[in-house]
This record gives structure tokens, C-alpha cells and sequence, in this order.
């Protein structure tokens, strides 16, 4: 049987760097960014649409007028959420048969919840967030920390958005998950070898 | 500095054993009921009702019969919580201050923030909390499961009342804690090691 490991995480709290640093540590494959490709590979539908999708937005395509179109409009959306929806899962159960991994984000805690993987979810408090975002990433130095902020905030109540209408959970319910992980005040590269070692006990 | 290592924990979830181990991981010192019996020793209250405040109960001490009376009643209540409250918080900063030390519950997290210690929040879903009651308690053979899981969600009530009293901060709440570690269908004596080692990096 194949070890999974899945992440979920809070916005700029280092879920994905632990993430990348525990299938190192236990030399497994690990898929992230990549899953969104094929999503948007096998829906023929634009990798930035998936993402907005997947980000919990609910993108408009055709201008509201009267009655008849919004239906369709609406119509369309749903079944192009549909679409997406069961690519992704039909992708992350693939990734998760094909070989041991870790998947970061896309509720695969959820979706593989029948094969058992070891469920993490990775959090912080804002202001580490805040820090680790503008550390990691030089363009958000254009940012005030109040923009920052703002953005991470509203990044994690979309990602709860669209957990919660996928899974019919609520997102970061310990419940969901094995191990909880406070990455405040934390360098991920020390504690990544450790949880490695606890995810594959 | 010493190392100190405080855990919350549902009730029925395995966190004192959990607790008991990674003290004897580490080699260091144990403290869970020896707190009461301290408070208890300092306030000259008895084991008993100073459990019963530490458990959120309210315990009555004279029939509330009209408004002074009553008054009175309350006001005792207070300055007894309060005397106790006071114990819980001197006794705790003495034992870690005395050595590195495992302690188990009492609101060590909150009491001990400056010291900066290791959080543990220890979980389970509640059909593994009624199971491991029925293991390790052999008087609960005479309660049904349903009058089990009553007894483990009152308890956890009463823990979230007086968390809540003591600390003005939610009993659970992740930010509260580095670690929250879910023990459903875990072999606590497996992942002890591991976590000792998690807390002592």
C-alpha cells in the first residue's frame, strides 16, 4: 500500500515548503502545482480558470441581463464546477495509486479518505504569516502589511469556501486531520525531518 | 532553561498517557493529579471540591434561600475560585521553574506563556474516546456506551467552562497550541518517541 500524505494549510503559514521538505526527507513524489495542469489538462478548460475555481471564486463568464440567460449562465457553472470536481478527484486517486506521496491542498484528505493517508494541516498566527509571505516573496514587497494581510485572509476564507462546498466539512476542523502543525515562530527545516518520521509510523 | 511540556487534552483521548511517556522519553518530570493535591494543600480546601472548581462545576455550599444570603453564597464562590485560581498559577510556575517537566492540563499553556512552552492539544473522535474509557477502566463496565459518551462530553464541557473562565481564550483552539495531535485508532505507545522528539526540538 502506498503512503499519502496530505496537507492542507492556512495561507503563508510554510504548508507547502513542509510539505516538499517531508516527500525529501522520504524521497516519495510530491504534486501541488502540478495537479491544477492536469485538471485543467483533462477539462480542456484554462489552468487560470481552474485556479480561480479551485480558489473558491465563482468567476462570471457571460454579462447577467434577464431571466432566461442567468439561468444559463448559472447552469454552466455549476456543471463546469462539476467538471472540475471530478477531474480532480479522479486525479488525486491516481496520483495516490501510482506511487507514495505527498499532495498539497485540493482536499485530498477528503478524497482519499478511503486509503487512510496521514492528514496534516499547517497554521499559523497572522503575523508569522504576513512575515513569511513577504520573505518569501520579493513582489509582495509593493505591499503594505496591511495589503498582505488582507490578501492572506481573504486567500484562506476562499479556500474554506471551496472546502466546505467540496467536502461538506468545515476546513480546518481538527477532526479532519491527524496532526495539527503551529508554524509561528517556526524554521520548517528543523521539524521537517520529525514529522517525516511521525507521517510514516 | 528548563523544558517544559504542558498538554491539553479531550477527555477519553489518551493525552495523559501520551504525557507519561514522552516524560519518561525524555527523562523528565511528570505532573498531572500531584497539582491538585498541592492547590489543595495551599488553599486548605479538600482533594475533592478543588477538583470539582478545576472541572468548571460550581459546587453549592449553602441552600440559596433570599438575596443576602444568596449574595453571600456567591461572593464566597468567588473569592474560593479565586484562591484557587491563584494556587493553580504559583504552583505551576514553581514546578517549571523547579525542572524540565511534562504537565497535564490545568490551564499549563495559558499559565506558562512567557516561558514559551511546547503546547500539546491531544484528540480523538468520540466512538475512540468511549473505546479507550471501556479499555482502561474496568467501572465502566457497568455503563452502556451511550452513558459513556454522556460522561466524556459533560467532562469536556466543564474543562472547555473552566479553560474559558480561567484563560478568557477557547478551550481547543489550535492557535493555543504548537501540536494537536489526534489519537482515533493510534497506538499512543508508537508515536510518544516521535513526538518527544518533535517537542524536544
Amino acid at each position: 500500500m502506498n503512503k499519502v500524505i496530505t496537507i492542507g494549510r492556512e495561507f503563508g503559514s510554510g504548508g507547502r515548503e513542509l510539505g516538499r521538505r517531508i516527500a525529501e526527507a522520504l524521497q516519495i513524489d510530491y504534486y501541488d502545482k502540478e495537479i491544477l495542469a492536469e485538471i485543467a489538462k483533462h477539462t480542456s478548460m484554462s489552468e487560470e480558470y481552474v485556479q480561480q475555481i479551485m480558489d473558491g471564486k465563482h468567476p462570471q463568464l457571460f454579462p447577467i441581463t434577464i431571466g432566461q440567460t442567468f439561468m444559463l449562465t448559472a447552469d454552466y457553472h455549476i456543471q463546469q464546477m462539476q467538471s472540475i470536481y471530478g477531474a480532480q478527484s479522479d486525479i488525486i486517486r491516481d496520483l495516490a495509486n501510482r506511487s507514495s506521496c505527498v499532495i498539497v491542498g485540493r482536499c485530498a484528505n477528503y478524497i482519499l479518505r478511503d486509503m487512510n493517508p496521514r492528514r496534516l494541516f499547517v497554521y499559523a498566527d497572522i503575523e508569522s504569516r504576513v512575515k513569511r509571505c513577504i520573505e518569501r516573496n520579493k513582489s509582495a514587497e509593493d505591499l503594505t502589511e496591511k495589503e498582505i494581510r488582507k490578501h492572506i485572509l481573504r486567500i484562506d476564507k476562499d479556500r474554506a469556501r471551496f472546502y466546505s462546498d467540496y467536502t461538506g466539512q468545515a476546513w480546518g476542523d481538527r477532526l479532519n486531520y491527524d496532526y495539527c502543525i503551529n508554524t509561528t515562530n517556526v524554521v520548517i527545516k528543523d521539524i521537517a525531518p520529525i514529522i517525516a518520521q511521525l507521517v510514516n509510523s
